[in-house]
């Protein structure tokens, strides 16, 4: 983080506190654009990951794509300023209504099932949409970090019902033109990459009329220091030469397309969190109340995900051991176990990191708190909504 | 449900909605009334489970307490019309700064740590105040159902510390008028409960001020038609009979209070959800996805809880089985697996019901929706907000 003058932040805005920098998202943008050698491709941001109207402002300045998965996140795109040819829609169980809405406006569309490829195709003639392809079992993810795992799903259309949608396509004069998959969300390992990327270009071979392969994201966020950096120029240089064997098959130049969200927001945001009160448990531990806690970021809760969490400032005292939790009546609201920091005290502030992704979005204020503050870091200039 | 026009109001307010009925809160209140025998009681409401401005009014209307957890409820409790004497606050963590507004508001406080008793102790003389007591682990709860269990929390003060927390008191003139305790949600059993109100007695007897025991809630609710009702007369009647011993012991008489909310609230709401798609999975099976999912109602994907989700009206044909999701990207977002329905389609509305309970308060909008509508029916009035 540019900025270490947590202390004036927070008495300028106050705390709960999202606290994002646009410097760091263009950082992680460049990681990733460096790594996708093969020339064609495109970048959509996951909006699911932060939403946030400055947020995608931000996205749309760097030139990337979007990525939405609602009406209401087509929506937010719209008035970020994305024209048409920029937002993805990838989802699950989309309705006719909507369908007719995504031909109309003509948002590229992944579909999730043979009956929307039906729906599509009762709608329309003479158009083209992509589908999202069902991930086989066999592609085995470590469940210790990634969430959003596809093994008890029913995502994605199966390959035996390949014909039967090709069949539907052929008899409306639509295309099926782009093939898309995702398996899970912040995966650390390349090797169920790898296998996807095999995976997905195989399928991709089955439809003629290929224009795109999306290979949305998954990819894992160092949360902990124990963590490596995720191996991007493993993954995305594999899926580049991918690309380059699929476009000589078809004789054409096939898009590669990727939706990164996590990997370019968690570490461009922090949540800056105040001191409420510190109980002593034994002589080696104690437990400090913050704050903010499930009510402003859900996923230690939900995911038993790790965030680091450190002093605002140097408080030059030893060190000790602090169990972090959220300062409400839920017994089970820790943000962070057994962490290390400088002996602190009430008033303080405390910073837990890499909240930029699956942060505010996921905060319900529950129980009993209104939503917390945000501000954008641009260079030197803050503020924000 | 008294009415049975989903159709109407999903075509009049939208779906997805929260519909709450006033007539059930006003039952389920009767039902713990009836059997809390003991004449000197206090009924606060949970607001945790359920903050509407709406919610709020018609239990103030019934002439409840209301229990608050932090400064926005004890706002959203004084906007609704609630006296400082009719509010309870019971948190963790609570800060100099919001012990100071407890103090000057005049507001029942049950302090959660020895820090905060010295806190408080520092900032006022001759007042009164209450504790949250620890658990003892081995009062045991089944974790199938229960949430917000206590095992691997360090909330409340641990009975070795009554001595320390007593000495505080008396140096600054103030008094320990109150006992709280809280063990976990939705507790089934009622052995836990008469193991716990022994318990709490027990601890009470430390207290020579003592004016009021707070045994918090906990009570059950019959989410699946498996289970069983939740046993209030065995419960109710027991603390009602530990009070009267306790109240012989000390020569005078002691309040009884309690503080339930899902009891009140749960089957008092319903969730109106409408079909966006339906996926074939096999010859048995089919998936239904809904306009809802854990961005309206977070309980089935955080605790794997049940709620029944019924037809919202007779559709004539045979019966089959159903999985149903929310129409998003996340894969694991289920309502209910293998639930048997009568054949619906597209465009077909169904109910979850039992959700007046952490439903809206928990809803985040996660990944990518707006916050759903809600609507109040007052007898034959509809409407709400």
């Amino acid at each position: 983080m540019v900025t270490q003058n947590f202390k004036e932040i927070a008495e300028q805005f106050g705390t709960p506190l999202y606290i994002y920098e646009t410097d760091r998202i263009k950082e992680n943008l460049s990681v990733i654009l460096k790594f996708l050698t093969y020339p064609k491709h495109k970048v959509y941001f996951a909006t699911m990951c932060n939403n946030q109207p400055e947020i995608l402002k931000i996205i749309k300045g760097l030139g990337l794509g979007i990525q939405v998965n609602s009406d209401h996140e087509l929506n937010l795109a719209k008035e970020a300023g994305f024209n048409s040819s920029d937002i993805s829609f990838t989802s699950t169980g989309i309705s006719k209504e909507l369908i007719k809405i995504l031909i109309e406006e003509n948002i590229e569309t992944n579909l999730d099932s043979a009956e929307e490829v039906g729906k599509f195709c009762a709608a329309i003639k003479n158009k083209t949409f992509g589908i999202r392809v069902r991930i086989p079992k066999r592609i085995k993810v470590n469940p210790d970090k990634a969430t959003n795992i596809f093994s008890d799903s029913h995502t994605g259309i199966e390959e035996k019902d390949f014909d039967k949608i090709k069949e539907i396509a052929r008899k409306s004069d639509n295309k099926i033109t782009g093939v898309h998959g995702y398996f899970a969300s912040n995966v650390h390992d390349t090797k169920p990459f790898i296998e996807f990327g095999n995976f997905l270009t195989d399928a991709a071979l089955e439809f003629t009329d290929l224009e795109y392969i999306n290979f949305g994201s998954g990819f894992g966020v160092r949360y902990s220091k124990k963590d490596k950096d995720f191996d991007f120029e493993k993954v995305l240089q594999y899926y580049s030469s991918l690309l380059r064997k699929l476009s000589k098959s078809f004789k054409r130049e096939i898009i590669l397309k990727i939706e990164p969200g996590r990997s370019i927001m968690a570490d461009a945001g922090t949540l800056l969190v105040k001191i409420t009160n510190i109980k002593n448990l034994n002589s080696r531990k104690s437990e400090i109340s913050v704050n903010a806690g499930f009510a402003e970021l859900a996923r230690p809760r939900i995911y038993n995900s790790y965030h680091e969490i450190e002093n605002s400032e140097k408080t030059g005292k030893p060190e000790r051991v602090y169990d972090i939790r959220g300062n409400t009546v839920l017994q089970n609201d820790f943000l962070g176990y057994d962490r290390t920091l400088e002996e602190v005290r009430e008033g303080d502030y405390l910073v837990i990191k890499k909240v930029g992704a699956y942060g505010i979005v996921m905060a319900s204020g529950f129980p009993g708190k209104k939503l917390p503050g945000q501000v954008l870091i641009n260079k030197d200039k803050i503020g924000m909504e």
